[in-house]
């Protein structure tokens, strides 16, 4: 496994940032089309970008989390100049006038290439988001050792 | 060097919150219990993890940045919804009620592991940070060429 | 390429603050000197490195982007405590005063020791940061596929 570096790029997606999540979904995209192996975790804020637009939370506190940081990948607003959702319209706005796909164009255009979707289990338990509140298209809910044993694989590993 | 990756994880934690501080010391403790070297930087805020609850600074800026960014590894709090300490209260009670260890606990964890903790000089020198402010389980305190250093022969390295 | 690691460290840059920037450009420069050869991209936020103090932007939006976000490398702030302004004013007081180089000086030191700059065209579409907003010293504006072709010839990738 050391020697052997397999055309692999994995990535640790911890932000749920609009632009954070566009420059992970460009570098997967951009890794797929040309040919190499691409897995993402998604993990913490970064969850959302699995999300289904449904409610989350059973006790008080990721009920509050849910509603607080709710909505699927199209609620995503940028990690600067938010105000109050004011920032995250502009930006949309910006990237369409380049014609730049969204990010659920992305998504899916990572999907068709096959790129392959993991949610971390322990934030999933923590932020009380359960597997019926995520995309069908994630392959599996899983540990750091899971994500640890295709990092040590990859040639890329970045934590975004 | 080139050829030969050892099979180890480099961190360098650039971050004081406490959601990137759980992931990090999450990827550590699970690199280190599969056998994995693991070195972990710290630097800049992250430095809040290596530190003890004591008073820094000896300029008028030095206090000031230690009075705004004091206290030990239990006083970080999350990247989002800090809402002044209300959210660190919060996501500490949820991760505690989904039995996920504290970050002291994951700390103490790594060190049982054998993961080395250096300090970046550097940060160190401009936040006005002794190392007597730092636990006694530092190895040492670090330049940028040391870590490169480790870093060139590691499987894995991430900036958090 | 797979198994004949360079000895190469490649940075994507996406943040635009001060003490990120600080990072990246340490990491670079310590790289350089050391005789690594040294590649840096940089995307959204980062973009505000590699710019001259000029006005940029040609649609309301983009106008508002440059007139919130212009201004050269010595406009960026810290990723904490910005206060308008001040924490910017006193960051650097106090790496003056530990005599640690400005961003200014450190970007000068990475291209005397040959590390390479290129931008990221996509972001700067969006962003309307034209080729002219930026310093001579830019290799070129390339996208994802060049910057990944050079990432996985490196022995080091860290996404900033």
């Amino acid at each position: 496994m050391d020697e052997q570096r397999q055309k692999r790029l994995a990535l640790i997606v911890f932000s749920g940032d609009l632009d954070k999540l566009f420059a992970a979904f460009t570098l997967a995209t951009g890794a797929a089309a040309s040919g190499m192996e691409v897995v993402m975790f998604f993990t913490f804020w970064g969850l959302r970008a699995l999300r289904k637009k449904v409610r989350t939370g059973t006790t008080v506190f990721g009920r509050l989390v849910g509603w607080m940081y709710g909505g699927d990948i199209e609620r995503a607003g940028p990690s600067r100049f938010g105000f109050g959702g004011l920032g995250r319209w502009m930006f949309k706005k910006m990237m369409k006038a380049k014609r730049v796909p969204s990010l659920l164009e992305l998504r899916r255009t990572a999907l068709e290439l096959g790129v392959k979707f993991y949610g971390c289990s322990t934030s999933m338990g923590v932020m009380e988001i359960p597997r019926e509140a995520m995309i069908d298209e994630v392959s599996a809910c899983v540990g750091v050792a899971f994500f640890l044993e295709q990092a040590r694989g990859a040639e890329i590993t970045l934590f975004i």
